[in-house]
């Protein structure tokens, strides 16, 4: 392959797990326990441009700005020689990221960034890869990027190996009523990264087992609710299968938990409005923030209770997101 | 059987669960789906006077001063009906029950209670019962009341029936260093019941089954901590072993919790201190409330820390207290 002689920008968007992802088979190749399923946001994402060139003597990558260093720096580099490898090509790479996603708070900036990344990586090393190998190569930075090359709702097929452990579209267009309001509880870095999160689940919880069990169930009635328009078994199969995964953190040794006081409030009022009839279900990730599925019909009353309740800045509403796309200037 | 012409008076304390009590095989009989072990307390007790009177024309019950009527009464008056079969007598029963525990918020009044209940009543009847029965009768009541018959560390031996489903005791000289910081957030009763709580995890929870595999293997590991005087593991199987608990109800469907807020909050307070070096661990029942097992030498800086957090008046040191106890006036 040749290596574009301009930068490739790419811009993906971040996604909520419906059916979550906690816990790898194999940590290098991230080939996950579980099959997931998730919507892709519209207003959360990671612009990335990329250019492999013949003068640098290292990769330069900055971040809104700020150029990585260490750890950091190491797992992008990393990430580019499997692009590298994948081209068969040598020259190291600028990358210049900008994120539009509160970063390490339960918002999955990870899933953005590496989609984002893979996309234009590969295309400036000279690949044209199809949107399933795409989704492969995204794998190799986090699981969740596995999602958001595709719009609106999405599966990551756990699969055994680098070839079959891939996402697809579910239903891209999502041409039904469904509304995402996110609450931004906190946007400092979480104490447990989703990484040492997963492993210490996988490793030390008695549940494990039936965690994986559990969520196999739910992603085929997750599956058939989306394909049935069916929103209450959608919302209700979520909520739960998140709160069993946050169940399998809080049964670990030693035991942790992503929640704090402000979000057990967010839960107790979505499952107050709930009882009061109004069509909303919540899901949390590996951070304190609260996602809320709601119908058109609750929106209104969601946003304002929980405005009440912590601000009006920290909640905004957000719809199913388009998949990866390159962007020219 | 030939009742006693003037009541009889016990006095049972409360106890914590180490490893805890967390639903039924046997719904009629309170026979547990695994064996849990305790420390009774010395602070928190129930004091019950009971006389079966021929002039009577049904059980008349006080609590706290008050009438009890509905299904308050019911339920002690089937109790009654046990003991009453039990003795072969039919006259009703006066019972007088002063509680100094805050009733329904995760501090087990219902140990206490059913277990000077127990003891009144079947004395009161005319019935000399070894502790052993004692505990079994107490069972009928109140699960956890079987462990309250003794003082020190007890277990109740979960067995399959109503005559090998009892308490004994494990320790009741508890003579070595330990005490325990109760923390009250709330005396406000709990919305879901013990018995809803656990009837719902044992049928909605799909980790209940490794609950019952891990709470087996916890149960030896406390009782050879004890006898080992081992606080290290004691404290952290101890908190393990709740923690997996409330990971039972988290993962029930609906999804529900006992923490709130405050809870939350007194869990980091305590991690921390662990963290520092302070010997204290965590263990929370059907309730917000937390109750901490500490050695001496961590009291002080618990409780100050504790008191900072919630108020003076939230925090309480309690140290091991003893079984049943009859009172003569």
């Amino acid at each position: 392959m040749k290596p574009t002689t301009l930068p490739v920008k790419a811009r993906a968007h971040t996604n909520i797990a419906l059916v979550k992802y906690w816990g790898k088979k194999d940590e290098d190749l991230i080939i996950p326990q579980n099959s997931s399923l998730s919507l892709t946001l519209d207003q959360f994402y990671t612009d990335t441009a990329v250019q492999f060139r013949d003068e640098l003597a290292a990769d330069q990558i900055t971040f809104n700005g700020r150029t990585l260093t260490g750890d950091a720096q190491r797992k992008i580099s990393r990430f580019l020689n499997v692009v590298r490898d994948l081209a068969g090509i040598t020259e190291f790479a600028s990358v210049e990221t900008t994120n539009h996603v509160p970063t390490a708070a339960g918002l999955a900036s990870s899933a953005s960034g590496f989609a984002a990344l893979a996309g234009a990586a590969s295309r400036a090393a000279g690949l044209q890869l199809a949107p399933r190998d795409l989704s492969r190569l995204a794998r190799r930075g986090s699981g969740s990027a596995t999602r958001s090359i595709f719009g609106g709702f999405a599966a990551w097929q756990m699969g055994h190996n680098d070839e079959d452990s891939y996402g697809y579209p579910i239903a891209e267009n999502v041409n039904w009523d469904i509304a995402v309001v996110a609450v931004v509880l906190t946007t400092a870095a979480k104490k447990i990264s989703s990484r040492q999160g997963m492993r210490a689940a996988v490793k030390t919880s008695p549940y494990y087992p039936a965690w994986v069990q559990t969520a196999t169930q739910d992603f085929e009635t997750v599956r058939k609710a989306i394909n049935d328009k069916d929103f209450e078994t959608l919302g209700h199969v979520s909520e739960e299968n998140a709160m069993r995964m946050h169940a399998l953190n809080l049964s670990a040794d030693p035991s942790f938990t992503y929640f704090n006081a402000d979000t057990l409030r967010a839960m107790a009022i979505i499952t107050d409005l709930r009882a009061a009839g109004y069509p909303c279900y919540f899901t949390i990730d590996a951070g304190p923030n609260i996602k809320v599925l709601c119908q058109k019909l609750a929106v209104e009353k969601v946003v304002s209770s929980l405005q009440s309740a912590f601000g009006e800045d920290a909640v905004l509403v957000v719809h199913p997101g388009p998949g990866l796309t390159f962007i020219t200037d």
